[in-house]
């Protein structure tokens, strides 16, 4: 890392410092994970049935650093699922997130994080939180992830069409997330937020063929999140789940994903 | 209904009213509810337990127009619950409304809202929605609620202090609602935001005494909801289910609310 100022030097630092330079143990985890398996993919595993979805966990697990879920899919949720769920992340070594886009006041998520059927808070090592309502959804969700040492992601912006996730409301995203490193550890993001590298920046909607589907969504791919858009992590959907040979799919954008990273460490 | 503006016209046309001219058949059941039980109370039920949630929904259901659910709250959930839940609604004649607050793209939204466990669209006659998605998440719920005949609300403004849904981004929901009304009947607002009769305006954060919470809750009255803010439906948690006389504390609210509705119709 040669460059002086902030932009740069987050531009280049690699994983490897980061899983040494980090404050949160979360990130230094996730990084040291990235640096070891040589991925930047984050799997998306929206199923309906548990079976399914563990079965790919397990043969796409070598390939990735994370685990992305939307737990409230599953017809068929037990508390058996995230147990299994925690055994396959420890055996391939990623960490689990848990896609459930908080959006409540504060006494709302505090409950929805930590209680009801899914107890998010004791397997999700990652959730995420829109901004929306205000600074009080970090303190309350913070309340229950610190002390288990989770984090949490902002979505401070989005790949769908016509979103409103933009200008103001982004930047004030931003500074929810810089304000609160203790337990806040990055973005859902398009694009590069914040120099700070303690923050992760996380990019869905990707997909090597780009285009978009009826409900909205658009695709970016690998190299253009990557590159163009300053991505630490890629999250891949239905680019891996929906073809006939995921673990296939899943090298390919593994492999998309880190030649892109590698890249940027040579400007 | 003397005025001849549409704002005018809107403030003091009655529930009786409103609940014949309005548009979608699920407008005209929750006024016609509204008139004939005199209450434009919601009572928002966050329990932890099924049994607790259901006993007091049996005691307060009649004074109630809508029952707000966090169904992801339930420690102890089974399809028993929502059956029961629709069994009380049947019996005191209210409409449920699940809080789910959806804030994700349409494709996730339309799983979530139709399947998993809890298959809300089952059950609850109203949700709601996060307009930051954009627009696909509207037309990806309606996929699934319009058939059935269900109905979503906008979260176009919140209670909680510091949130971002102010300006633009409330402009932005109200477009959704007022272009979507086949499946858009309102909103979850702080104050009057659409002229049109046939959207709902639904303030929660409503509490007797003013003040708030340590989470960013912030409260305001039955009167000052209906009165100044322009709610049509108040929606109040903690103040009837936090208080030792859960039924006094509703028909107090009740009361409250209904009376500040009737002197609207004078002014």
């Amino acid at each position: 890392s040669k460059a002086s100022n902030g932009s740069s030097i987050q531009k280049v630092m690699s994983h490897k410092e980061r899983a040494v330079k980090c404050c949160h143990p979360l990130v230094r985890s996730l990084y040291s994970i990235m640096n070891d398996k040589e991925t930047n993919l984050c799997m998306s595993v929206d199923f309906t049935s548990s079976e399914d979805l563990l079965q790919l966990v397990d043969k796409v697990g070598p390939h990735v650093c994370l685990v992305k879920t939307h737990i409230d899919m599953l017809e068929d949720f037990t508390t058996d699922v995230t147990q299994q769920l925690q055994r396959l992340a420890h055996k391939h070594n990623f960490l689990i997130f848990e896609d459930r886009k908080f959006g409540d006041i504060g006494k709302t998520v505090h409950t929805q994080y930590q209680g009801g059927m899914y107890k998010i808070s004791s397997w999700a090592h990652i959730t995420n939180a829109h901004p929306v309502p205000g600074p009080g959804i970090v303190s309350a969700l913070a309340e229950v992830g610190k002390p288990l040492g989770r984090g949490c992601l902002m979505v401070a912006e989005m790949s769908s069409s016509g979103n409103l996730a933009t200008g103001e409301y982004t930047k004030a995203a931003v500074k929810m997330a810089e304000t609160n490193k203790d337990f806040v550890i990055g973005f859902i993001s398009q694009s590069r937020l914040s120099a700070d590298p303690d923050l992760v920046h996380m990019t869905p909607g990707i997909k090597i063929q780009m285009g978009g589907d009826s409900l909205g969504q658009q695709y970016v791919t690998p190299k253009m999140a990557i590159t163009e858009r300053g991505a630490d992590v890629i999250i891949v959907g239905r680019g891996i789940t929906g073809v006939s040979d995921p673990v296939g799919a899943a090298k390919e954008y593994k492999q998309a994903g880190y030649s892109a990273y590698l890249n940027t460490l040579n400007h």
